[in-house]
C-alpha cells in the first residue's frame, strides 16, 4: 500500500515539491548517501547558474508578494478598527454641580488644542462658538483653489468633546458679552438660513463661569482703507475660501464668454488679473496655488485663456515673508519670477474700487490696476467683544493690539479669565503654533489646579477628623505647596513653513542655536508631511491625503458650484 | 572544482531549492534510480500529510501574494495612464464657418449625453447653460445628507467638450429667448457674486443656429400652494442640497442648545421634525438617507437628540412610488415602519408656514404639523422661456405639460429645433433615463444628417462635372435615399431603482416580457453598482466610491459649514 502511495506521489509530481519543503528529509539521510544524490543530479549542473537566478528571482517575488499581501490586510484591519473606535464614542459622566465650570469661547487653534488635551474629570466644560467645527487654517488657501475639499480640513468640535470623560456642552452660538465682575457670559444662537421662535425667546442665554478661556481669535484688519470690505475676498473663514473659488471661476467663465469678442480684450485681461494683498504666508501660498491652478488645470480646460491670467502680489513692507531668513525670501522671489507672479513690495493700497485697486508704488506714484478678483490677506484686529471686554476692565487693558496677559496667560485686571491665541497681545506672532501651545499649557494648568483643590479639600477633612496623624497633614501640606507652584507659559518655536507654488516649499527650522533654512521640492514633501501630522485627527489626515491624490489623478475641479 | 561547488551548494542548502525548481533534473535520471530516491526519503514519509498541507498552504499564500502584488501594480499603472489621458486633452480643430451650427441649451442629462456621443467633426457646437457642469441628479439626496460630497457627482461640461474633435464653445449663461423664425437664441451671462462692467455691456449675446437642441429641463412644481417657495427646501440643484444640509444642521444645533432647557421641549420636538413632501424616488431616498444620518451619525455625536428626531413623508396619492410594482411599494412601506419613518398617503399640503405645514389628511380633516425643516420634492413644471417659446409657436404647441415633439424629437410647429428631457411633453416619465437616451438618439441623428448633406454636395459636384459615369450618380442617389431614412426615437426602459434607507434598496427591472422585482441589501449593492456604472466619467466613479468608503470609515460630517 505504502509503496503504491509513494509511487503515485512520485507520478503526481508532489514528491518533487515535497522534497525541499522539509529539510529534515535530507538531514535524516546518512551522509554517505549524499554523493549518490549529487551524482544523480549531475546532468542538471550545467544549468546551475540559470536555476540559481530563477530561484532567487522567484524567492524575491514570493517574499515581496507575501509582504504586500500581509501589510495590506493588517493595515486595513487596524485602520478600520481605529476609525470605528473614533466614530463610536461611549457614554460620558454627566455634569456635576459640585465641580467648577470652565467656559471656552471659540473653536479655533487655542480652544481646540485645549479641549483635546484637557482632562475634564474635575470640571464641567461648556464650549461656545459660532462655528461648530475646528478649521485647519494653514490649508485654507488650498481649499480656495480647489486642491483640497472644504470638509477635509474641518473637524466637528463634538468629535473631540464626545471622547472626553465628562459630558461637554457645545453651543453653536456667538458670545455677546463677558461680565468679569459677575463672571458670566451672555451668548446668542447664530441665526442662520431660517428663523425659529425659540431662537427669538431662548437662544440668548447667559452662563456663569468659574474659569473662562477666552479664545475668540481676531478679525481681518482693513486699516480703514475704503472699499476693502465691499470689493475684496478675505481668507480667514471657510466661507471666504468658497467665495474666492466661486469668484475666480466667475472671472474665468465671463472671460471665456468674451474671449472671441475682439472689443472685449481689455476687459478679458482685467477679469484674468488676480491680485493678492499681503506678503505673509497666506498671501504667498495663495499666489502659489493660483499659479498651480492656472498651470495645471486651466491650460487643459481653458487653453484660450490660460496664458492671459496674471497674478500680482502686493506688499507694503520692503519684502515678503518677514519671518523667514534672507535666502528663503530671495528663493521665493526668484521662484515667483519663474512662475510669472508679479511681486510689488513697498507698495501701499490706497483704495479698492469695484474692479480696480489704487496703489502707491515705491516711487510714491499713484497707480490704478484693474482686477477680476482681489484677495485681502493682511493682518488681524481685535473683535468688538474683545474691545468691549477691555473697556470693562479699564486701565489694566490699555494695549490696542489685544488683551494683555501675565506669564500664566491670565488676563490682567480680571480674575479667572485666560486669554489665548490671536486675541491676546503677547510677544509672540499671532500664529496657529502659539495658540495651540497655549491651549496645551492651559489644559495642564487646569489639571494642576484641580489637583491642588482636591488636596485642600483632603486637608480640611484631615484637620476636622480628630484621630489624624500630624505626618499625614504635613505631607498633604507639602503636596499642596508643590501643586501651588505653577510654571509660566513658555513658547518653543517649531519653525516656519510656506508653500510657494509649482511643488516647491520653504522651511525655516530652529536647529541647535542657529536655524536650518531649506527650499525646493524636497521641502514641499516635508511641508506636506508636517501639515498632515499636525492635523488633529486620523480622519482629516486621510481626507487630506486622499484629496492630494485626487488632484494628482484628476486635477482640480473647474465647475462653478 | 565542480565537486567543491556542488558540496558548497549542498552545504548552503541551495541544492534543496534547486531540486524541485527544475523538473528535468529528475526526468534525465534513469528510472531505475527512482526507488533509491524514495528509499532515501522513507524517514520523511511519516510526516507526509503534514508536509503536503504545509506545501499546499504555502503555495496558496505565495500565489495569492504574487497575484495581489501584480494586480496592484498593473491596475495602479493603467489607472494613472487613463486619468492622465482624461485630464490632458489635445488641441482641437477650430470653428469652421462653412459647417452648420448646433446650439445646445442646457447641461443636464439630455444635453450631456448628446455632447458625449456626438461626433462634431461636421458641426460647430455651442453650449449655453447657467451651470458649467453636469449634475448627476439621482445622487442629489445623498449629497443633501452628506453621504456624498457635492463635487463627486458633478462634472464640468468642458471635461467632455474638450475631448471633441472640433472646438465646442461653452457659455455659462442663461438663455433668455428663442426666436424660431430667425433661428436665433439670445442669452445673458449669469451675474453671480460680483458684477463686472463687461457683463453689463457684452454679456447679453445673441447667436444664430441651424439646429437647436432644447434641453433646458424644468422647474419645481409648487401648485401655487402658499408658502412653498418661502419656507421649504427643494431638491433639484446642488445649491438645494447644500441648503438642506445646512438647515438640518441648524435645526440640530438649535435643538442641542435647548436640549437641557425644560421649557423648550415642544420646540425641540419641532426642530427635530423633518418633513418630506412627495413620495417619488427623490422623496423616498431622501427620507431613507435622513434615517441613516440620524441612526449612524447623530446617535454618536448628539446622543441626547438622536431619539427625538422624527421623519414624516407626505404623499397626495394613495401610495408612494407609483412607478414600482405592488410588492416593492409594500416592502418600502414596511421598511419605513421599521425605521420609524411616518408615511402619510392621501394627504394634501394646503399651506406651508414658517415653522408648520397645514395638510388635509385622508379623512378630509385639516391638521397643522410643526416642523424644523421641510423638503419639497413634488413634480415639475415648464420654465418661463419654454412657455415663451410655446407662445411664439402658437397653435402647434398647446400642451400645458410641455413642448410637443414628433417621433424624431423635432419640435412641432418649428423647424430645426429638437426638444429633449423634462421640457418635452412625451409619453415617457420625466426621468434621467429618457433624457439621456434622447440625447444619444439625437447624436446619431446629427451624424446621419451630416452624412446625407455631404452626399448631396458630392452628388451636386458629380452632376456638375461632365465626365461622370451615370453609375456613380446612381449609387450616390441610393446612398442619399438610405441616409434620408431616419429611424424614429424608441425608448427602452432599463428599470427603476430606489434607495430606501438602512442599506436597503428596491429594483424593478424589465425581464423577458414580465418584470423582475427585488428589494433588500443585495439590491442595495446592485443599486450602488448600477449608479456607479451610470456615472459619466472614471473621475466621478472614483470620487463616489471613495466617498462611500469615507462614510463607512469616518461617518458623515456633522459640521455646519
Amino acid at each position: 500500500m505504502a509503496s503504491i502511495a509513494r509511487a503515485s506521489l512520485l507520478a503526481s509530481g508532489r514528491l518533487r515539491l515535497r522534497l525541499p519543503t522539509h529539510p529534515r528529509s535530507f538531514l535524516l539521510t546518512p551522509p554517505v548517501r549524499a554523493p549518490s544524490r549529487i551524482r544523480m543530479l549531475s546532468s542538471a549542473d550545467v544549468e546551475a547558474p540559470v536555476l540559481l537566478q530563477q530561484s532567487r528571482w522567484r524567492r524575491f517575488l514570493q517574499t515581496l508578494g507575501r509582504v504586500t499581501l500581509i501589510t495590506i490586510l493588517t493595515a486595513g484591519g487596524s485602520f478600520y478598527y481605529i476609525t470605528y473606535k473614533d466614530r463610536t464614542p461611549g457614554p460620558q459622566q454627566p455634569f456635576d454641580p459640585d465641580k467648577k465650570t470652565i467656559v471656552v469661547l471659540g473653536s479655533g487653534w487655542g480652544a481646540t488644542s485645549l479641549l483635546k488635551s484637557l482632562d475634564n474629570e474635575d470640571y464641567n466644560v461648556v464650549v461656545i462658538s459660532p462655528r461648530n467645527y475646528f478649521l485647519f487654517t494653514p490649508l485654507l488657501p488650498s481649499v480656495a483653489i480647489g486642491t483640497l475639499d472644504a470638509r477635509s480640513i474641518i473637524q466637528p468640535t463634538r468629535y473631540i468633546t464626545r471622547h472626553k470623560k465628562r459630558v461637554v456642552h457645545v453651543y453653536e452660538a456667538e458670545a455677546q458679552e463677558v461680565d468679569p465682575i459677575n463672571k458670566t457670559v451672555t451668548f446668542k444662537g447664530k441665526n442662520f438660513s431660517y428663523t425659529s421662535p425659540i431662537k427669538g425667546q431662548q437662544d440668548t442665554g447667559s452662563i456663569k463661569y468659574d474659569y473662562l478661556v477666552y479664545a475668540v481669535g481676531a478679525e481681518t484688519q482693513t486699516f480703514n482703507i475704503p472699499g476693502v470690505k465691499e470689493h475684496s475676498c478675505f481668507m480667514k473663514e471657510l466661507k471666504d475660501a468658497e467665495k474666492l473659488r466661486t469668484t475666480v471661476m466667475d472671472c474665468i467663465e465671463s472671460a471665456a464668454m468674451n474671449s472671441d469678442n475682439p472689443n472685449a480684450g481689455a476687459d478679458v485681461d482685467r477679469l484674468l488679473h488676480m491680485v493678492v494683498v499681503g506678503g505673509g504666508p497666506t498671501g504667498i501660498e495663495l499666489s502659489g496655488e493660483l499659479h498651480d491652478f492656472v498651470h495645471d488645470d486651466l491650460k487643459n480646460w481653458y487653453p484660450e485663456l490660460a496664458d492671459k491670467v496674471r497674478v500680482t502680489l502686493i506688499e507694503a513692507l520692503p519684502n515678503v515673508l518677514p519671518m523667514f531668513s534672507k535666502q528663503l525670501i530671495q528663493y521665493t522671489e526668484s521662484t515667483f519670477k519663474e512662475n510669472k507672479i508679479n511681486i510689488l513690495t513697498r507698495t501701499k493700497v490706497k483704495e479698492i474700487k469695484e474692479n480696480s485697486v489704487i496703489v502707491q508704488n515705491e516711487k510714491g506714484e499713484f497707480v490704478e490696476m484693474p482686477f477680476g478678483v482681489l484677495v485681502w490677506a493682511a493682518g488681524n484686529v481685535g473683535r468688538d467683544i474683545t474691545r468691549n471686554l477691555m473697556g470693562k476692565i479699564g486701565a489694566a487693558q490699555s494695549n490696542p493690539r489685544g488683551l494683555l496677559v501675565d506669564d500664566f496667560l491670565q488676563l490682567k485686571g480680571a480674575e479667572g479669565i485666560y486669554a489665548i491665541g490671536d486675541c491676546a497681545a503677547t510677544s509672540y506672532a499671532p500664529t496657529a503654533q502659539v495658540a495651540s501651545q497655549q491651549g496645551n499649557y492651559l489644559a495642564r494648568q487646569f489639571v494642576q489646579i484641580a489637583r491642588k483643590e482636591n488636596l485642600e479639600a483632603k486637608l480640611k477633612h484631615l484637620r476636622e477628623s480628630l484621630d489624624t496623624a500630624p505626618e499625614a497633614i504635613e505631607s498633604t501640606v507639602k503636596q499642596i505647596n508643590k501643586a501651588s507652584k505653577l510654571r509660566p507659559f513658555h513658547y518653543s518655536h517649531q519653525g516656519s513653513l510656506a508653500y510657494i507654488g509649482s511643488e516647491k516649499a520653504i522651511a525655516d527650522l530652529p536647529f541647535l542655536n542657529g536655524n536650518f533654512a531649506s527650499g525646493g521640492v524636497a521641502t514641499f514633501l516635508f511641508w506636506r508631511s508636517a501639515y498632515v501630522s499636525t492635523l488633529f485627527s486620523l480622519r482629516n489626515r486621510t481626507l487630506v491625503v486622499s484629496d492630494w491624490l485626487k488632484v494628482k489623478l484628476f486635477g482640480r475641479d473647474t465647475s462653478r458650484d
